[in-house]
């Protein structure tokens, strides 16, 4: 392998010949090899080429970097946002808890590659220097956690709410489709009094909307960036009115409603945001896996179970049953929830843990952060167009079980009494037969008068 | 010990004689031993007095129960809220997942103090029936997530909130008292560039301010009633326009703004209103956690540690060791912390499992979710009164720290060049000097140069 | 109220006149109002009991205590162990994280109670000096894991493992019971090829017996005591040989194997054990979750569910719905996994968050152990005497579940072929019949031959 | 791009011409878009290859798979087992929660590998079939949790106690080297009685010692594999004494005791083996983070910290701060700790979660077990060459900050008794002096008795 000589205030490092990173990158390869290469999360590293495109701009309006520098500076990121980069960004998670090798690795692969779209060779010393130039007015105890930000916020947006919304549209047509297929409740497990399917859906797109709501209203905390604080908040070394202009430039190349922090000291030494939109998608998570282990009980069997839905079927059963169909969408989510439940644990534990100025557990956070986001949109969507979407309902099925339920004397109270009900049903579970039979044969009321009165569907509208 | 005997469905049950309650009671009392008896959070039986009073007013004003029933139904929970049966409501949380035992549990108080309250005798058959009276027009499935819901929602205003804004005020005062203050920052718990400790502080009052606008936006979720929903969530034998009546007169009674849920089956299958709260709770815990860290490692010492806070000492540290202050709030406020983080993943759990019309984890829920609540308000008046209104600044201590630190050599960047200053910051890293010292000795400035560049005061106010 | 005057180092504090108790405790009562007055664990007293005890006779052996003295410390901690002076110890667990508060709590009311018994009067300086006697040759910072540690394991054997072992014993029995009761098995939820009863329920007695196994592995390290370690580790101020010899006197008076822990800084700065054994409670939680999920999912109905299993009714279903049993004791039981669950998370976080010489999370560690323990073991007893015990087996609902299953057609495809047998269940799948009517037509064997080789208890025996 | 037809029941599906799976592996990349591709752990696909080589030997021995057939699928698995084949497993953990679909993608690419090594093109129909061959005497339901029980361990041995034990011998090391450093001991972070800094290690060290019995301990049950129950644990479709001669051969190729588990059903149902040890993982975690965070507190300043230890400088500190040496290391394991305490809660819920003969949460399980148990041990090995190794202790500050503390004058009470040393103790706290001066002027006793009697290497070494 061919190596070229990079130096830094400890001394000469080989790296990859044929890499733009530096020496600094090169240490940190060497010195954190735990778990496989490259686990930094690619978002921060995108959400990076956001943010040093967006201080070059800023430093140039505040007449702190000339125009040309900011222009390659602002090229480079430009091709690392779209993925021509890739391979240049080797470091782990598990680095220092800052975040600043990667800050580093960045600022390093700009600095090179910027050099070279100048005309120089991958040898020569860089026209842009990686912490005079490319990190101006910054430090990596502000860029990460901006990166971090723009990184959660932008995976929200663009996969968690994307996913969540597809679902619950889903399960609100099923709601609306289902309204009138009257079934039978259960509370404990245990057969209840009736309500309709399109009730039962109506209240897992209820979770899901609710979920979706307290992602929101977590989001203008983490629109607020870090940026413009610098080593430990106070600004140093960043011109006045840098932070406000970056933010503003951030907005605008993202897309995104982002601002400055109203209290740097706060968002170098906390992660409090990112806690708290976790928090939001971990109720996502419990909504997410009520819905799914209850679709897969009711779609059970197909004799032996609960069998009142029937499921898509995507892969082959097993060949020797057929018609069994594993419930795979509902168990890919629930292993997905059971992640993002973990992840809290993860991140609750690292939140807390920062010291003085600075959290260092700002890695773990975001990769934890980062992955949470995107299982649940991905599977979101995975669980919407493979299960949802097809899920129809065993008519036959449904009605049985709910004609057949003993808790339909409930309709009778109200016109032979309480204790009169009680004793049919009472004859029915012990004889093993249907209310029906044990109401005609007991003498209380005519079977015209039980077809009459025991109408489920009566059972079910008293809100609306 | 005396007994009188009660019965239900099941047959005869002998109940203390003195006592109230009745046949169910008494089941569960001896079918659950599990834990210290008594262990249902009391704040659920008062929310409980207040849903029974403000149902009894709606099905009187709905034409379903008589005056004199309602007022005496009301006349007992009036009793519960004030004390007086506090020894009535012996059940655990360890019962039925619905709390149906619990809601029994008051609806056979209330039936026989009612009674009793009538003229009637203990031993008499009530006048009020514990189903048809005080219960009429509920369900166990919807009272007991209506009585979580109002107890969550007191516990946070009337004690989390409280708790945690006396400690943003005490916060935010001492960052308005110490503005002036400089001192060394820290990072990776290494010397950092200079800030005021009221930056500092200005930094742990912003923390607190994001949690509670994190709870609060939660707010909304929690104030939806389930009540009304009956059984399933259909509101199945209750009388039209109930629930939003019932959730109005709950709204009077507790000067809350409960109201009645959009969605009944969401309300009873799910408890994601109060998952929701608790992950802001669990927001403040990691806030709270990392403040409290913070604080005690400023007030370490009296010698051997950082030692620029002066904590109050509120017990004897030990006789032999004077001037031992242990940080026995943060210790306690940081054990609360741990606490909630455990809760946290307890209500996670607990409510993701429940299964199709009704979670039945519920009083789980109501027991972790109350704890944290009171527990994180207690801890932050404890925290507040006892330690951090009486912090005061080691000022020496303070001055010595950062007029010893070597990276207020940066000052100099801009006016020797960062070359000569790394020398100078060098040299008295390795001579155990003070750069001062070394840059007078280096002959790049003069000891009044020195003087007239390096102030801290200089490099900590660049943001506003 | 009355008071007496009671002083220590930083002045006179009021306390209740009838109280043994004295300043030190006094004040914490004061400085820690968070949540419940007296939440430390009773246990944790008991074990100071045995502790403080165990410490005077070793004293005493050594010559640094007086047999007089030694007596009476003797003598009232016998009465603490009685439970006679329960109302003496009013502290919490939200105070100092040494527990130092209760070891003095502790301290005091055994030198005023013991004074007493020497004939003096309440009002009157202790004969038997709080520190130098009681708390000699001990430090609050060897106490309290001691005492931790005794509580712990006298829990773990008294409750935990009595309540796991019964109900291994339960399951046991009943595997042994239905091991002739062939039913259909289920694998994600669906119908799948068939195993006995017993083979299900000798699954769900391994999980406990494994569990058992889990916790008993880490009891030696458990059994490890950090008294004599006194306040850092180095036994300063304690006589030679002591920690051996009081580790001998408390697994005497305890009749548990305690020993003197082999490196005391580990037993003060860290409380590993504790994390250790409740890493296997909380594998005991998981087990007990599956199986009493399992069970009550199988006994679920009467009519719309599985129901596999009668489990026993203890308490009246709804008057209304005859026959409706609510799985209540599953029901405590899984809400106390639940709990287990999240007091793993907080005795993680609290035990990692030890500093340099001692871990200042111990009475929240201690509470959250303890509360595991018991939980567990009550409930325990609790499922297994008022549900395992009861279960009875619808052997008919079982039988037409296994016989109308698809999947045996998987006894054919060593007659007929895989081809044909799965052209034959494809058939009763669609048209919604059984295998043998569709067998018989097929005309690929005759119903003769079909009830020779399709029987479901040939399907279940292969592996003994 | 090109493609091939392959066929299953469902029909027919186009797969990429140059890979070797088939149609089920297809379909699950189709099916399950959730986060990145082909994030199913390597380490589980090797463990199949051992398991699919060890069941073709059993195959064979007992008579149902020829020679020829058995030496090509063992030939494959070897090519497996050797990296060759690392591109030919696509799919994700979040897939079907049996891990069907990796256990089909083994069997595919086994299927079609194998008959081309014995000839054949990618385009002919396999000689050796996936299912009948391949999956012989095998279910995904006993094969998948027999690969994670494999992996597992592979790992546990291979990774974590290797990276624990260097560090141990580490810790053991420097307790050595340490063992005559007096230094001040700290309790609550304040200033307490001296201890050796080799004591201060030797509790490091014996916390890892026991995290690593505590992990042992739990490989036994680790051990028991599940193969040979197929579909539900009754072994249908194995041969007699194929469970026990299938673990031998594994245990044969992997060198690790494996045994056929004594239950299946349990083996199937519940992953408790897995959530033990992963408790185990955790306590071990705990440790680490005490430990990482001690030396990182210790090794702080260089000028306003603790700097008791000078850790190795692995990276340039700031250009500008020399002597900033941030304690990145220490970092990085307590975000692979804080990951860790995370993936419990993940494997507690999942392993929780189970139901009836199958859990199906198994790839989500394995992926944090195996990511726990490597980065426990990948960074143990890094904190041990790139921090442990290279600490040296600050002697200077070292004895300044023991010399300079108050609580030395513990060794006085017993010359000129308690109440006069501890006069001389406040004085100096309130003088900011030093306890000699404040004994010398305070004429208690003279400065060479003050010098002879207050020594701190007389305070550390009472227990040995």
């Amino acid at each position: 392998m061919k190596y070229r000589i990079e130096k830094d205030t400890m001394g000469e490092v080989k790296v990859p010949a044929d890499k733009y990173w530096g020496a600094q990158t090169e240490r940190s390869r060497n010195n954190f090899k735990i778990g496989p290469s490259g686990s930094m999360p690619k978002e921060i590293i995108y959400a990076f080429a956001y943010l040093k495109k967006a201080a070059a701009y800023a430093n140039c309006d505040l007449g702190v970097l000339p125009t040309e520098k900011r222009d390659l500076i602002a090229k480079v990121c430009d091709e690392i946002l779209e993925g021509k980069l890739d391979d240049q960004f080797p470091l782990v998670i598990w680095q220092t808890g800052s975040g600043t090798q990667s800050n580093m690795n960045v600022n390093e692969v700009i600095s090179k590659r910027a050099s070279i779209l100048a005309g120089h060779s991958i040898d020569e010393k860089s026209l842009i220097h990686p912490n005079d130039d490319v990190n101006k007015s910054q430090s990596s105890n502000d860029t990460y956690p901006t990166a971090l930000n723009i990184a959660a916020y932008k995976k929200i947006i663009e996969k968690t709410l994307v996913g969540a919304s597809a679902l619950q549209d889903a399960l609100d047509k099923k709601a609306k489709a289902y309204k009138d297929i009257v079934k039978i409740g259960r509370t404990h497990l245990q057969d209840a009094t009736p309500l309709t399917l399109g009730q039962e859906f109506s209240g897992y797109a209820m979770q899901v909307c609710n979920a979706i709501k307290a992602i929101e209203v977590t989001l203008p905390h983490l629109s607020q960036l870090a940026l413009g604080g610098t080593a430990v908040g106070t600004g140093l070394n960043a011109p006045k009115g840098y932070d406000v202009k970056v933010a503003e430039y951030i907005s605008k190349f993202t897309g995104i409603p982002f601002i400055t922090a109203p209290n740097k000291f706060e968002a170098l030494a906390a992660n409090d945001a990112v806690v708290g939109t976790h928090g939001a998608l971990n109720q996502l998570a419990v909504a997410l896996f009520k819905i799914a282990q209850d679709i897969r009980m009711l779609g059970s069997g197909p004799r032996s179970g609960i069998g009142e839905l029937h499921l898509p079927e995507n892969e082959p059963g097993s060949s020797i049953m057929p018609g069994k169909v594993n419930p795979t969408q509902n168990e890919a989510l629930t292993m997905v929830c059971a992640q993002v439940m973990g992840n809290q644990t993860t991140i609750t534990f690292a939140g807390a843990n920062g010291n003085y100025e600075l959290n260092v557990f700002k890695p773990v956070i975001a990769a934890n952060f980062l992955q949470s986001a995107e299982l649940l949109g991905d599977a979101c969507i995975s669980f919407t167009e493979h299960c949802v979407t097809g899920i129809e309902p065993n008519l036959n099925r449904i009605k049985e079980l709910v004609n057949n339920s003993l808790m339909l004397v409930t309709a009778l109270n109200t016109h032979i009494g309480y204790e009169k009900s009680a004793q049919i049903a009472k004859t029915a579970h012990k004889n093993g037969t249907t209310l029906r039979e044990e109401a005609i044969s007991s003498g209380f009321l005519t079977a015209e008068e039980f077809d009459k009165w025991v109408k489920p569907e009566n059972m079910v509208g008293n809100l609306k």
